[in-house]
């Protein structure tokens, strides 16, 4: 099994490789792309403990000059400062524009990678191997790059494109469960928004909640058709004037909910889970989408073992003042994405506090 | 007297525009492109006491809101610490994808504002209001944006085009003697590399040492000439992958000087006459160009008050020693931009360290 996925973005075109032990295979892919000999691999200390030799393995043996740097692993080090360390060792490993950078773990350090590779020596050569569910089938498409403010989520960015993105689906085998949960919680959104056919495959395994009850096809065929869902949106809006929003389903209460709990009490796929379970519901009182599917939806978000309530003790006031800070706004309107039919959502401005202050209490 | 010079990039296209008093412009100039209401304009205290006044009142009387942030005059500022500043007014005033940022003042101010705007929300609006010569006729136009890292210069730094460059001759009355005489450096570059006949126009002018000396007829004639010379490379090379290299001629053995100098000595455009002194003989020295076109650039850059010795006690070896740093090397071969004849420049990899070594001394 191997899938190529072409994203065509002009001059910025790239492909997303999909194939069992790709990871072996970084140094040679990398090879067939016209890059500089210096390499700067940034992952994390678990993925490197698991990855890293191989993945070094692999690019020396294609003649690269590798060097790595190993930022701290969680969301609170996605900062500036963890940027700073990659320029340090930008700097002393004397990367020059046609080097490249490769991001080897899951969204936080694929985030920072880029954004790092994006604004050193005013860009260079990217490659993402993402290592997590998430970031596999969203974090590493896209472009999105950044890191956090202290006073809020992805703030500081730029859009920026992988010259490559290297999916080996074997690595998710020492992805701790909870996680991969997480991951999932996206690819049921893909089959939400965009991809019927992805959401009845799901439907048809009968226990999605960790990845021993996935059979090996399956995984494959989840993982493409979520690439590919996602490639659709973003190709047809690579900067986010417009459809690339409705990649935010289940997204804006999800965000409010994780910046209230300070990101310690749900993660992010958990989150928008529970985003999405709020946002079905608006569309079912707002007769935008049927009981029906919203049912559906809320089975399969329950099958693959993520929460369809709010935390404990979150204020539903306070969810509605952070809607507020949300960068989703144009000015003063919150817009939320909401769910037609199954493989298809809409942009609307209807979803006010008052509906949000009627739904958001069947959550707790 | 009002030029206009489009620079098309495509979706990235956007306009120059040179007029007398155009900052009292800048509220109507922006009206007619498509932002949002809130601005933050960036400046520095000097620029911002003679001008902020102004270009606030301008964009007020058309309707936007507008907040303020005020960055310390000085290289030494152009820093991530400052980009963090701008950060926070950015978020303390709730700016929107939509809104815009303003930088009002040299090409210190332009990078950073340039590159808070590229990276606050992954990219807002953003206009330059360039108040020195060299901002005008160089750093506004072609999209690189930046600040320093403590162990090199613009290190750090994104591409990203502005809406909109609004030129207003008159602030330029105010701009010290030798911040002007740097940016003529600029202008005679333009005059090497690219237009002969913006070369010619100086020749014919008995002093350009200060402002007040130079027609306001010429004044204009050598802002929208320069700025189109620019403009001319930028669009053929967006991403500096070859053509864009003979906006460096000069700035090699500049950069190098105003390094070692740790930025004390030397303003940029000195260093940049330097290096066109040091440039232009390597050329005669390799028969690329003659000594009458050599004697021409030499009488120019003396007319203008610009220096075409290097610093005293610059030792040879440590300049060789840092062209090794700096991030045009490619592969370990430093390249040389060398002027051919008046108007035509090419990039040469035949400056070695030992003519660097036979020439530099008569540069002492
Ligand atoms: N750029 C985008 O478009 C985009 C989209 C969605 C999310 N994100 C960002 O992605 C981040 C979340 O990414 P994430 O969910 O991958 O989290 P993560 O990067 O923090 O990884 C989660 C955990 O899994 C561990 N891990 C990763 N791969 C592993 C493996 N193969 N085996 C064992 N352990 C492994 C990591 O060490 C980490 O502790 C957030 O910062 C979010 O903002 C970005
Ligand atoms: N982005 C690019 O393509 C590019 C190109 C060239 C240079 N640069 C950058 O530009 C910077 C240098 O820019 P600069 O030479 O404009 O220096 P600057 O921005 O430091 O300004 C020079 C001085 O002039 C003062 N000043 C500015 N306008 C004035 C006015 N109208 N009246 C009175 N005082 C005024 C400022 O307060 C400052 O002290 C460097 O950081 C350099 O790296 C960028
Ligand atoms: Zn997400
Ligand atoms: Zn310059």
């Amino acid at each position: 099994m191997q899938s190529v996925i072409h994203v065509d973005l002009g001059e910025r075109s790239y492909d997303i490789e999909i194939a069992p032990d790709a990871i072996d295979q970084l140094g040679e892919r990398m090879r067939s792309l016209d890059l500089g000999k210096k390499v700067l691999l940034v992952s994390n200390p678990v993925v490197f403990r698991h990855y890293g030799d191989r993945a070094m393995a692999s690019l020396r043996d294609r003649g690269f000059e590798v060097a790595h740097c190993i930022i701290m692993a969680g969301e609170q080090y996605k900062t500036l400062n963890s940027i700073q360390k990659i320029y340090g060792q930008a700097l002393e490993n004397q990367l020059e524009r046609s080097s490249t950078m490769v991001a080897l773990g899951g969204g936080v350090i694929g985030d920072m990678t880029g954004f790092a590779a994006a604004t050193w020596l005013r860009g260079m050569n990217f490659i993402q191997v993402p290592t997590t569910l998430l970031a596999m089938v969203d974090a590493s498409i896209g472009g999105k790059t950044g890191v956090n403010h202290p006073k809020g989520k992805n703030l500081i960015g730029a859009f920026y494109q992988p010259r490559l993105v290297l999916i080996d689906p074997k690595v998710l085998k020492t992805l701790p469960a909870r996680e991969f949960r997480a991951g999932m919680a996206e690819v049921i959104k893909y089959g939400v928004i965009w991809d019927e056919a992805l959401f009845e495959k799901m439907e048809r395994c009968d226990r999605l909640d960790q990845l021993r009850f996935l059979p090996e096809e399956l995984l494959h065929d989840i993982l493409v058709r979520s690439c590919q869902s996602k490639v659709d949106v973003v190709v047809q809006d690579e900067r986010e004037a417009g459809l690339r929003a409705i990649l935010n389903y289940g997204h804006t209460i999800g965000h409010a909910v994780e910046s209230l709990t300070r990101y310690k009490v749900t993660n992010h796929g958990e989150a928008v889970a529970i985003g999405m379970v709020a946002a079905s519901r608006c569309a079912v009182q707002l007769k935008c989408w049927d009981e029906a599917c919203d049912a559906r939806q809320f089975e399969l978000i329950e099958k693959t073992g993520l929460p369809t309530k709010l935390p404990s003790n979150l204020d539903i006031e306070k969810i509605l003042e952070t809607l507020k800070t949300d960068k989703k706004v144009k000015d003063g309107k919150v817009r939320f994405i909401l769910p037609k039919r199954i493989g298809e959502a809409t942009i609307s401005d209807r979803v006010t506090s008052d509906l949000l202050r009627e739904i958001l209490p069947t959550l707790q």
